[in-house]
């Protein structure tokens, strides 16, 4: 199963090039949670679209995509998770050493989208990623038990300003989590640590891995975040990047295809409205 | 004005030793925002009671302390930001160089609660620290702008892992983010850039600062939270931490005590359940 948000806040299943409104879990009201998340908190479990009611297909072109969990309680990133991407950081630690990150949920941007660099003056790197979604809320699982703490999967690009600040702070800029198009439910796949993506800037191949590579496993990962504090519905982890990180300018397009997924994540580059780093350039 | 969560999630005003619980913002129903998030939406320039519809009072003995705002969706905290603090770290960089980091919303726990040490062999030091909790949205804000987009102040405590980890794993274990009692409104004091508090560990007076040792003041910090994304009612931002940092263990109680506040944050802290850290000791 495919799970999008759309326009308003809809939610929907993804079917054949058409999305099909999700009936029950309208855009959210004020002090409500978004449809996704509540969808998710009520079908961890999801697996076909006969467990929901669904309205009439409107094609993917006719709508506008939103993150297909437009607001996690927590975005948690991995990083140091591939070797090669160690090296060309010239990192002396891993994951296990640096512990995750955590990311403003409100960095978040859907697939479609522009991503705005801030600054004029500063560097800012694409970084492809395959991450995960919580279904079920989750603390102190096991690597045995956490898959079946994760609702689906999806491609996120964890945009990244290079410098000296705290990674939060470089990678929660308004827009620098792009998260879609949409999610696949596990069941879909044989094994998410066996997911060939890729990611291009432009015409360029940037960055081609499989998460096959990844130092610590989607298992491993949900379990560690777990063992520091509680996972909610609706939460995303994302693994990490591969080798082939690189700057990014005003103009270029950004795409991050994951196998499995049936459509690229995408999103334009702009630098409209920025300005000089204020607090310098490190 | 005084505003408390307590209980099974319920928002009222303290007055007097007693609570009031607010009527028309109930407990959270499945997939709804805490009562104190949404009365802080609607009501983000709060001054009076007289604006609220109260119930009957409670002693305050008789409840239980939540964090005045349970689920807020980021809370942004900032790394060196006191120059006694920034000498006893031996950090060359303040909070101009190093940007704000993201602490996990489920890392809060009210005042009388307990703070549970996740490792037997790892340090964890305590961090007193005043915090300001977003009133109105923020995006791009100056900061003659920034105060009016506060609501109040309270106490908090940044508990932190000693180590190369990142920050946010550091300080995100689950109850590493004492806050409360309560959120006192701006209009309560002249000058939320010049408030006295302490903490103490057990009998020991470990940290004695004002607010006008900030660095950075709680205008700049909102005016730069918000040129990175959007501040969204009921965050947190905490200000930092003065000189006086110091490991704890099981059996301390730790207590901050900010002018102004009218009750002092406490919590007890426990190993109950801890095990030695699996990631290594750093």
């Amino acid at each position: 199963m495919r799970l999008a948000s759309f326009d308003d806040g809809r939610v929907g299943v993804v079917q054949d090039g058409h999305v099909h409104e999700v009936a029950g879990f309208g855009p959210a009201r004020a002090g409500e949670h978004s449809a996704a998340r509540r969808l998710i908190t009520t079908h961890p479990h999801l697996r076909s679209a006969a467990e929901l009611e669904l309205g009439d297909p409107v094609p993917l072109r006719d709508v506008a995509l939103l993150p297909p969990v437009p607001d996690p309680s927590k975005v948690f990133g991995a990083p140091v998770n591939y070797v090669d991407h160690q090296r060309e950081m010239d990192e002396a630690v891993q994951v296990s050493g640096l512990g995750l990150f955590l990311k403003a949920p409100s960095s978040l941007v859907g697939s479609g989208g522009e991503v705005r660099l801030p600054y004029t003056d500063r560097r800012f790197d694409q970084e492809g990623e395959v991450a995960v979604v919580i279904g079920r809320r989750a603390r102190h699982v096991t690597t045995a038990e956490a898959l079946d703490h994760v609702f689906g999967y999806t491609a996120l690009l964890d945009m990244t300003m290079r410098g000296r600040e705290d990674r939060s702070t470089r990678k929660s800029f308004e827009t620098f989590t792009p998260l879609g198009p949409w999610i696949v439910t596990l069941d879909e796949i044989g094994n998410v640590d066996d997911l060939d993506f890729s990611c291009r800037v432009g015409e360029e191949l940037r960055q081609k891995a499989s998460t096959a590579s990844l130092i610590w496993g989607f298992a491993e990962l949900v379990a560690y975040a777990s063992s520091i504090t509680t996972l909610e519905p609706g939460d995303v982890i994302t693994s990490g990047t591969p080798a082939g990180v690189g700057p990014v300018g005003p103009g270029d397009t950004i795409r991050v295809d994951v196998a499995g997924l049936g459509g690229e994540l995408t999103v334009r580059v702009t630098a409209d409205g920025a300005v000089a780093c204020p607090t310098g350039r490190h």
